[in-house]
């Protein structure tokens, strides 16, 4: 998407090698008519494929999920950070690993809100080693849903995670994927 | 708000006499064509107010604000819930006790997204005991920003944050406030 690759390279700050901090368009401050074209993009990638549930993760996924969410007309269930240690038998409960905050936590998404019934498109703003994306697809397989496949903003295409889950069979489309990135030279993108 | 009391009176469900669970529409799984409506409605309530920022708190508040935004075409900030120990100089910060949760957290939004130039318009899915928008108060004003208002979703009118933060000046406009709620009676709004 031409658009977005342009604005990470205009407003896209790189920190040693893996640090993309995109936070003043995408995931801190939020640039909402950016928003509304990756919905349309995202839309147009997943067209007739019957979506009618967006799954996202708290929280900045959850903004992109709800603006892309008015172009399939369908809702949105994010799923909840826990840090309760009861988790509640009302709920599909997965774990996840945080690289970047280095802590494991248990992903919940209440049994009412997701179940066969639904064809769902995961929404998120990265993908990097796929931890949370492999947390998202573990709770649609318990819910017995069918997984449409997954929409992600940014790709860290030189991180394992979107090699080893397409590879899983699983369908994402990346707006903007990037193949190498450096404080001296910036971000350069994979296709 | 009427097509939201009439929602609420559907699919709100009432826990002992101070919880209403909305998760069904509003901060779990969220119906974005009802946000859509939600948005219409703060915009002309907030309309030649010249807002031109719109901040909420993470998580459940995003959703509403990004597709409220699209009505007002400005941009989202989210207050992030940090749990570091080291606030970084380049964040305005403030403390909340969060009454849900029994803690208390640090609130934080980078200096860099939020200004003097800044017309702020706060927007929140509920409104009760006031902390978490005392604390969103407590940024815009460290950021030197003009604070227009607070758009709340659902105000807990029989708690006594909505009229502590109105007697301070600040104008509150709230779509549905609850007067009263009960299991065996339901929810009772207060207009």
């Amino acid at each position: 998407m031409e658009l977005l690759k342009a604005r990470i390279l205009r407003d896209g700050v790189v920190k040693g090698t893996d640090v993309l901090k995109v936070d003043s368009f995408l995931n801190h401050q939020m640039d909402v008519a950016l928003f509304e074209e990756i919905g349309k993009e995202f839309q147009h990638r997943f067209e007739g494929c019957g979506v009618n549930k967006i799954l996202t993760i708290e929280a900045s996924g959850i903004g992109i999920a709800c603006v892309t969410a008015q172009f399939f007309s369908c809702s949105v269930v994010f799923a909840k950070k826990s840090q309760t240690k009861n988790i509640a038998r009302a709920v599909y409960s997965t774990r996840v690993e945080s690289f970047t905050h280095g802590r494991v936590y248990d992903v919940i998404v209440s049994r009412q809100f997701l179940g066969p019934q639904d064809r769902v498109l995961i929404i998120d703003d990265f993908l990097a080693n796929g931890a949370a994306l492999e947390g998202l697809l573990d709770l649609v397989q318990q819910a017995g849903a069918v997984l449409v496949g997954a929409g992600i903003v940014i790709e860290k295409a030189f991180q394992p995670g979107g090699d080893r889950i397409r590879a899983q069979g699983v369908r994402v489309e990346s707006l903007a994927r990037v193949k190498a990135m450096s404080e001296a030279h910036g971000v350069e993108f994979a296709d």
